[in-house]
């Protein structure tokens, strides 16, 4: 047992919060005894969130968990899909066409055919609709991921007793972070994946615990896969881990009818096949490095679009990668410590192995001292 | 007192190992108990190599220190410095005189004219004369910057009695250096100041401590400058940290006549301040990121040359930028930890804090197992 006053705050009992978008893999951790947090970008229609968070209000034995949402502080670029789409240029369509032509990625089969919205959780609404739908449940945390929540979703999150979490990749983020009611700030450093900044976790989160220590609990993320990293987090001031690529290789990570492509290619990769860009969704983002991120780095390549037009771009794309079953082209936000992804393990089993791992770390370090 | 293997084995107090390029600040580290290690590829003319080493050798209070070459395992591109100019393109020099013109950067004054040498340790041939002016000095140690350095080297060090060391951005790399008989894998991180890789240190650590820690102590270098970083280190598995960029803040770090503006660059520096550049040596090494740094990112900018040519090319300029006294211009290697780099203290002081530090850290954490 590691415990800190994180295990308090949250009522769990390891200080392990674990982000996915699967609710199996979100239902075990929680399970485990750690912070299972669902990530809701993937959810274009409000009824089915609602729908799987009646499953995890059911299925995590009544212990805590979260949801994320990818919400800017400000409103952005809005309309429809459709509005949108206009804003795109066609030599970004047909650049894309060609490459998915050259990468040998058939067209999706007639039946099952996209609806052409791809990931609409991006948009500031439906955003907004996660968050009253979410608030319709459960959750005991709200964490945003494009850093502080609009004021208004703070407070609503607060009156229903909700803690709010904050993604950050900067210490000057981080406290305006804190002055707009944010209660648990995340670190997240260079070698994470999906969106991040360009300060490694090392440097990052002593920074940010210097800047908001003193106010609310840090979590480090970015670059944690193991005890010794978990140790180390908390050796850097960090009230605990915030974990989100690691849950990728798990049993009971099960999203669609991809999984064998993704899964042997998480399982291949090395630490060093991860690039940092823009294509997947207009900000920097560490994904799978692969045939289809190689593409966008050729001379004939465009610059990515801003956000939310490049994920308009390329959401039929993505679906056409995943669909593929081609391990070499799979579209998938993953950090650094994919080299540490090895084995298929259910997440009772990871959760049992870091809590373990950190202990003995601590164990280890007490003789040096 | 935090005492590791690494301790026994180079008979040092704490296990922080410090690079440096000044003499100064080197003896300093070995005096206060870490181990100083000397940077050698400032030093062109071979003599002032021996000089240096001499006042080493009679300013550590006999206790040991090490030096640091930057030498390639194969011989590279080599040739007089005149050689080597004529396979820059004009365009390059071209581009570099009109920068220096456009930040209003003046020439050097006509008496004390550069020798148009620049650095010449990246040169095989030079680096070799730096091992062998070493071995007529005592250090402990020698490290080499560029991976493994050539087997003869090797053997001529184990002959003398040096434990050699090396850097490494990679698991590969480090199994590839203790198998060529390097005795410390120096793992670092993208953070890193100077020749760094893309894996930060919170992955790359434990992964090269996972290839190697068996056979050999590692240390972790990228990222390290306070006591809390140096128990997250310990807690990865590293032996001991190996630390460049902090001292350049030290009291004692004084080479050459233009510090005031180094100085009140590296302090104003947040870890946002760096960037991971081409432009110093041919190789990606991290920089302060100024007007400087800024011009080879813009679109009329040429691609940087191969290491040994670029140094060649702006060998000149780097003179100038440093002599000019604009703070904003100064060609600098450093790592992201620049953000912690805020006061100018005497080493004895930093190193006394960070063991302070580690200590305190160490405690903080057996208090949560």
């Amino acid at each position: 047992m590691v415990r800190t006053p994180l295990c308090e705050l949250l009522g769990i009992e390891h200080p392990i919060v674990g982000f996915t978008p699967s609710e199996h893999v979100a239902a075990a951790i929680s399970r485990a005894g750690g912070l299972g947090v669902l990530g809701c970008v993937r959810f274009n229609d409000p009824a089915e969130l609602d729908e799987t968070l009646t499953w995890l209000d059911a299925n995590t034995d009544g212990k805590p968990y979260g949801v994320d949402i990818v919400m800017p502080n400000r409103v952005p670029t809005e309309g429809t899909p459709a509005d949108l789409g206009k804003l795109i240029p066609d030599g970004h369509r047909d650049f894309v066409e060609s490459t998915l032509t050259k990468l040998g990625v058939p067209p999706l089969p007639a039946e099952g055919a996209p609806d052409g919205e791809g990931v609409l959780g991006w948009l500031h609404s439906v955003a907004r609709s996660h968050v009253e739908v979410a608030l319709t449940h459960s959750p005991k945390l709200i964490a945003n991921a494009l850093g502080p929540p609009p004021p208004d979703v703070i407070e609503q999150a607060h009156a229903h007793g909700l803690t709010v979490a904050a993604l950050a990749g900067r210490a000057a983020h981080a406290r305006a972070q804190v002055a707009s009611g944010v209660d648990i700030v995340v670190a997240q450093g260079y070698e994470a994946g999906g969106h991040t900044g360009e300060i490694a976790s090392m440097v990052l989160v002593p920074e940010i615990v210097d800047e908001v220590g003193g106010a609310v609990p840090v979590l480090a993320a970015g670059g944690i896969g193991s005890g010794r990293q978990v140790a180390a987090a908390l050796a850097l001031g960090a009230a605990g881990v915030w974990m989100g690529s690691y849950w990728l290789t798990t049993e009971e990570y099960v999203i669609g009818t991809t999984m064998p492509a993704l899964r042997e290619a998480l399982l291949a990769a090395g630490s060093s096949d991860t690039v940092r860009s823009r294509i997947y969704s207009g900000k920097p983002a560490r994904l799978l490095r692969n045939r289809w991120t190689g593409a966008w780095e050729e001379s004939d390549a465009p610059a990515p679009l801003p956000m939310p037009l490049q994920n308009l771009l390329v959401s039929e794309a993505h679906r056409r990668l995943m669909e593929s079953g081609d391990p070499t082209v799979v579209p998938m936000p993953v950090g650094q410590i994919v080299g540490r992804m090895n084995e298929v393990r259910p997440v009772a089993d990871v959760m049992a192995g870091l809590v373990a791992e950190t202990r003995e770390t601590l164990d280890r370090l007490a003789k040096l001292a």
